[in-house]
């Protein structure tokens, strides 16, 4: 299958039927997020991955309760930087210059403007950045599943600041942002699974200047 | 190629050739756009395709005079809607109904609930979350782009503002995002090829609780 017809393979399912993913194929997973592009290669957010039951119960009522949490295998928790310190961007560029035998400093001038960038940026401006760039990692990751006829629902249905306590994310100085859950259609119970898939029409989406 | 190696294929191409990408793989990169899952199926954002050169020529002095501008076949700007109005959110769930043959007012309780959360928001905050739904687009483009073995440079580097009242965004209640810039890299001339590409390791991208 080409990409288009895994895209139109996959939906947003609704009833998983508990069946687990293989770990081999949730790292397939996260691998493609990993190496999905990024502002300046600032790859600014992580994933936590969840498949521990308990844990998966403590956050469905915070989920709008609902039935994917704890029926997916497992979950993805993307979450972004809550903000752009040097600490941090100085590491990302410290690992560019060391696996590209660059000399130590090489990437300082492109390093400085871009911290004047973020440094006019309120710390909410910094995230939000960052957690855009985690939806490129999300479509990757949604792709990625649907190449491996792994079912996954992107969620964004859920109280942020409280699944962030749950995950101990302040510490870690991150913020959630949405949740791939996954797992399988439970073809019989799932009501999204027969409707037709619905998108505005190609020539309203697209604007062309030739 | 699978798409781990189609991600690793890819690069932020910084030299292209001025080679010119077919109008069906442009179409075929759209389209895998227009196929991504958006929250609510709402679809906050719509493509501009530019082939036109005086165009990209106007655009590249607000884009810091990045070449892939004028060298790339087609540029695409991914524009998010300026605010969830109501007239738009009717729009999409009506299509919904019809092309899923529910009755007219069948979405209406749910229609009702997203409307209370976005009211709730600043105009800037919707803004924010449909600029958040381009990204998967914008992934899901990438993604197809390397999957034709078509370059492709996501840029962030340009002035909004300026790019809106160029495209004349702000009439259509659009608001630029991102740019994905497509052609042919200069093998020759391009610095970022040959150099490593750099993530940050897998066993800190990804946090486990099992």
């Amino acid at each position: 299958m080409n990409l288009h017809e895994q895209l139109n393979w996959r939906y947003a399912t609704k009833k998983m039927n508990g069946e687990i993913v293989p770990q081999d194929k949730v790292d397939y997973i996260t691998e493609a997020a990993r190496l999905a592009p990024t502002s300046s290669g600032l790859q600014p957010f992580r994933i936590i991955e969840i498949s521990n039951a308990e844990l998966k119960q403590k956050i469905q009522p915070i989920a709008m309760s609902q039935s994917q949490i704890v029926d997916a295998s497992h979950l993805l928790v993307f979450a972004a930087f809550d903000e752009y310190s040097a600490e941090r961007v100085d590491q990302v560029f410290a690992q560019h210059e060391s696996e590209r035998g660059q000399p130590q400093g090489f990437t300082n001038d492109y390093k400085a403007m871009l911290m004047q960038g973020f440094s006019a940026q309120s710390k909410e401006q910094q995230f939000n950045h960052a957690a855009r760039q985690s939806y490129i990692g999300f479509g990757m990751a949604i792709a990625a599943a649907a190449e491996l006829q792994v079912d996954a629902t992107p969620m964004e249905g859920f109280i942020n600041s409280e699944l962030d306590e749950i995950l101990g994310l302040p510490e870690k100085g991150l913020k959630s942002v949405s949740i791939l859950a996954l797992g399988y259609r439970d073809e019989a119970n799932d009501w999204l699974l027969n409707l037709k898939k619905v998108r505005v029409k190609k020539d309203e989406f697209v604007i062309q200047y030739k």
